[in-house]
């Protein structure tokens, strides 16, 4: 039996949920709500100790971060394969998945962070808020959540941040260049990994991913949404995924 | 035709250096040698773009990052196989050297570039200095050679930097309970990413990696330099490993 322990079809969740559905495989959703701090409560740290989702189940094994996890799928279940069957290709898909897994998706993560957490946490409570906080497994993570909570990132950080993401756009539009995926001629695990940290994108960071800057990641963005599969993971959403505002 | 492009068989070089040693493939040593700065020199950058060793050339196609070089070869050549045939096990071995590639690495590199840099740089004179550090592709890469080169790098940095190695040493020793392997019951590439940036460990950081908080740790270490594909590995040398003074 696979079980997935997942959020919303954003960030590192949806690369799993958008694995599973474009493999056609069944699967039992157990939504962990990231707002209540249920990733961080005795009964998921049980599950991944790191406090930290997506984490999938198979037959009782636990499987932790998304990208191995996507790879332990192919693994296991290379029936319909998201790995490109030359070697070459599948290495370019791995090469993708590192970039986006140590350089972009950090860089995306801290702004995010930056914009969401403070409306997440400003109705607990001081009191409420520190007995959150002391049940986060990793140090790390603490530090994150307080500096994220009162809006403290130092603003050089920010500003590298937002460089890095620029930086990474721009990597993504050359990366598509003569190809129509990210690993090269075939749809793989580097586009599923990449998706959902890059969708909306285009109405965050439109002063660089817009149809001038960055024509052919438009491209891929459409070509992605227009997956089956793809849609099928985000019809998963619990929340309705508003537009941003203004 | 196999030919890497690799420095001295320590941290990222090593690691497909050890994998191909213990796979038993012959290939074409190119040495790339960092301290004259020929990394990021304009024939090199030719076969990596981001002026970064190691890089593999296999048949004229070039992979580049060593976690990724590791996994094309097993793709390749699976002849002899270093990872798990059990999925989880295979998992595990990514997870680790997930963790290895994004936490323990880059901690153990910037103390590494804060002791060496300075002594590789100082008696090159300011404006070769410039001439080396304007051919450097990356702006990280760039950024951190300048602040190496005058030992600028914050306190607070060095600091975390040397928390986080202790958190690791903590993790590798717990890893191998129960299991002689990081990735469970087979010598796997866990082990081979692992190895040679752990191998220096118990001299540089004896206060917490020693035979009383890191005995399997320690084991390990000296299973692994028993290991005939490690030793090949190592007598590339071309520098004499020197043991740290004092």
């Amino acid at each position: 039996m696979l079980e997935l322990f997942h959020y919303e079809p954003t960030a590192n969740s949806a690369k799993p949920m958008i694995c599973l559905k474009e493999k056609g495989l069944d699967f039992v959703s157990h939504y962990i709500d990231l707002h209540a701090f249920e990733q961080h409560g005795p009964e998921y740290v049980k599950i991944n100790p790191n406090g930290q989702v997506p984490a999938l189940r198979h037959d009782g094994r636990i499987i932790t971060e998304s990208t191995v996890i996507n790879e332990y799928l192919e693994d296991v279940f290379p029936q319909i394969p998201l790995r490109p069957a030359d070697p070459y290709e599948r290495a370019q898909m791995r090469i993708w998945s590192k970039f986006v897994d140590e350089y972009y998706c950090p860089a995306l993560s801290l702004i995010g962070w930056h914009h969401l957490i403070e409306g997440i946490v400003k109705d607990l409570g001081a009191e409420k808020f520190e007995a959150y906080l002391a049940r986060i497994p990793l140090h790390e993570q603490r530090e994150k959540w307080r500096l994220a909570a009162t809006k403290s990132f130092p603003k050089e950080q920010l500003d590298e941040a937002v460089r890095k993401l620029r930086f990474s756009m721009k990597r993504h539009e050359e990366r598509l260049q003569g190809s129509p995926w990210l690993a090269g001629s075939t749809f793989s695990l580097a586009d599923v990994n990449t998706y959902s940290m890059t969708a909306a994108m285009p109405f965050f960071f439109s002063e660089f991913v817009n149809e001038k800057d960055t024509p052919r990641t438009l491209e891929w963005l459409q070509a992605m949404q227009a997956r089956p599969g793809v849609q099928a993971a985000m019809a998963m959403a619990k929340k309705p995924m508003r537009p941003p505002a203004g």
